[in-house]
């Protein structure tokens, strides 16, 4: 295949809040309770809410950055590539990335939502997630169809309420939820209890994905305080290594037939691995615990409920043999360090270099079309989806790097105009 | 090349102490404050050490038990294969598997001598490392030279004395030192500290291997209280995936570009995508973490440094292109319950099906005898050191299963003779 004629859709990517989010969304019981972006005094900024100021990272917000520049410093948006916050600029920069369509993950609330999980008011904290889905759905993914697959965020703190959200949702064309890789490490019932069915139930009517994204348990493996920061790094897949574990051995799939779940940012590398292993296991121990798969092997269960989705991963590909190759999706994870933008059309033409067209049609997009139940092409025409079309569209538009310091002061007193243009 | 022509040499097994350990072995002093094995109540046996009971747990020696009779249940050493505990005994198992040589991980004492770092008299639980390494090297291996790979036990409160005991034992030929997967985690200095460099320089000066065993952190990994026991066996390789992030990013080889660390029943077949990962974050984060590799990638510094060792790994052998194959090597683990004991030849000669022979004879045994200074053919002819030509030579071992209440009345009053055959 032809590098422009691959056409992608990357099922990992994040936004960055922008500060007019909350607004009109809201009662005037609630609206005042909202998050609020603040300038602190040392130029970043940072959300506030409950009294709690959560501040942007930049590491969360690299794409354009020299990479000379990164680390763990708050940032403000005005030293931020647009497209990280501003809708209309990130579809230009998937445009000059040849990205279709993109999922994005929120970034202050965390990933499934954690910053509700302790509002002492309830009704309150349901109001904020019906209030960013809302806001996500229709003015984020809303602004662009066929651009963005829509995704919501739970109320982890109430099954029942996290499944009536689903289906309002799902009514609105969401059907990706953004769920925790390990309640339990958040102070909730596991995915081994009963807790969960009624979310699982909602998820499976209404043919919603469960995606866990890595980091989404609020835990970071590491082996001691004073390891450098690379060993998070490269321990970071574990944490969907766990995920994929609890998710095989809880009665979830036995329970829920049809229920998928996504390990979001996981890789795929390890999969043929992790397979091998759990059938070992299960040959090994089944004898013993009494475990009934119903006849099927663990590997197989995997491979019939669990989405892979991967970055950059030779490996995965090569191994790609042991996996079912119609859960397989490709992520281009902007603006976060890992990214590829904006060389990801290169990265993925070398990388499937020698996998037949129908199987790079299924990862790049195919299977996210079918899993998401999203129909780009109802609104944009197959031929204006290519990586080749999308990229002549965005001629002219700017993607070099630039230091935060220059962005800053370029963008003084404008990029606020950017988010009252829509 | 033919099964029978197959050499086995083993790096994982593990030997369940017999109770004449530590019999002669100590001063006066120290000889009443031994651990002892007793006979409880219930009819389990356990280790006694400084009023803490250790029972032996039957799932650590299951090689000959029927699979359904296994759990955690605690075991009398009558219950067990004497090849668990009686030297004389291992041998003829070994040889009715094929098997040339066994390294034998330690039990009740845990992987790395844990037991004794609480021992408040320091000098009193340096003496019980010391008659374990003496009872090991000259008892257990020595019995049989050629055998047997020495592997001693560190003293894990003090690394001096950890150096000294290295050269101590490497003069009697012992090559190999247990160590931890993560002393961090057993609440002793990390490796990222200088503390361990008289440890490292001493394995270094005398070519010994650091082995890290897969559990040596004292940590089992899992999601959830409530999860079941598959999910900590699915989980269970983490351990070490977590110490191949620790050794590689640590400045243990830069500092000691000789030293050598073994991943003890780690697998393999997760390593080419850790390889992919490491170096994948070394491009992405170098530009502003500054770590300096000495010009190399972190997967060259690991196919140097690190050694992989596998029981059963078809993945591993399918992408065994990214791996250093001299740092590959196989394991029996007999008698734990992931052991392929009595049908390994049969396993190995199918996984390494298509495997040039030369390659083959690293992974089974050349790379085991050059990296512990091994030399089994100095005592038995390469001729007679064969599957086929151990196999004949058990013909009539009776290695069928025996459920442990059978077992135990048929060896009632004759399994301590054993162990004073001597």
């Amino acid at each position: 295949m032809n590098l422009d004629d691959l056409i992608l859709v990357s099922v990992d990517d994040h936004v960055i809040e922008p500060p007019n989010l909350f607004e009109g969304r809201l009662s005037a019981k609630y609206q005042d309770k909202a998050p609020r972006l603040i300038e602190r005094a040392d130029g970043a900024m940072a959300w506030v809410y409950e009294g709690i100021e959560i501040p942007n990272v930049a590491l969360n917000a690299v794409a354009g950055r020299p990479r000379e520049e990164l680390g763990f410093e708050p940032a403000s948006l005005a030293q931020l590539r647009p497209g990280c916050y501003d809708v209309h600029s990130r579809v230009r920069d998937m445009d000059a990335n040849g990205v279709l369509g993109s999922m994005s993950f929120p970034s202050f609330v965390r990933f499934c939502g954690q910053l509700f999980m302790n509002t002492p008011d309830r009704e309150q904290a349901a109001a904020m997630v019906r209030a960013y889905n809302d806001w996500h759905i229709d003015d984020w993914a809303g602004s662009y169809p066929g651009r963005f697959i829509p995704l919501a965020l739970p109320m982890l703190w109430d099954a029942e309420a996290t499944a009536a959200e689903v289906r309002r949702v799902a009514a609105k064309g969401c059907h990706a939820l953004t769920f925790s890789s390990n309640p339990f490490a958040l102070g909730l019932p596991s995915i081994h209890t009963d807790y969960w069915d009624p979310v699982w139930k909602a998820c499976v009517e209404t043919g919603t994905v469960v995606c866990m994204h890595l980091g989404s348990s609020s835990q970071s493996p590491t082996t001691s305080p004073d390891a450098p920061i690379e060993v998070l790094y490269s321990l970071s897949p574990i944490n969907l290594f766990e995920a994929a574990a609890d998710v095989l051995w809880s009665p979830m799939f036995r329970k829920f037939p049809e229920l998928r779940v996504a390990l979001s940012e996981g890789g795929t590398g390890w999969v043929p691995y992790f397979l091998e292993r759990v059938d070992y296991i299960y040959n090994h121990t089944r004898p013993w615990t009494k475990t009934d798969l119903g006849g099927r092997l663990p590997s197989e269960i995997f491979n019939e409920h669990v989405i892979s989705c991967f970055i950059d991963d030779a490996v995965g590909i090569e191994t790609r043999a042991h996996l079912n190759i119609d859960n397989v999706m490709w992520e281009c994870d902007y603006p976060h360090s890992d990214t590829t933008w904006p060389h990801s059309p290169e990265l993925v033409d070398k990388r499937l270099a020698g996998v037949p067209d129908a199987d790079i049609n299924k990862i790049t997009h195919l299977n996210a079309i079918r899993h998401f139940q999203y129909d780009p092409f109802a609104h944009i025409p197959r031929e204006l989806a290519t990586v080749g079309a999308l990229r002549r569209r965005a001629e002219g538009w700017d993607i070099s790097p630039k230091p935060a310091a220059q962005r800053a002061a370029e963008s003084a007193g404008t990029w606020r105009s950017l988010l009252s243009r829509g």
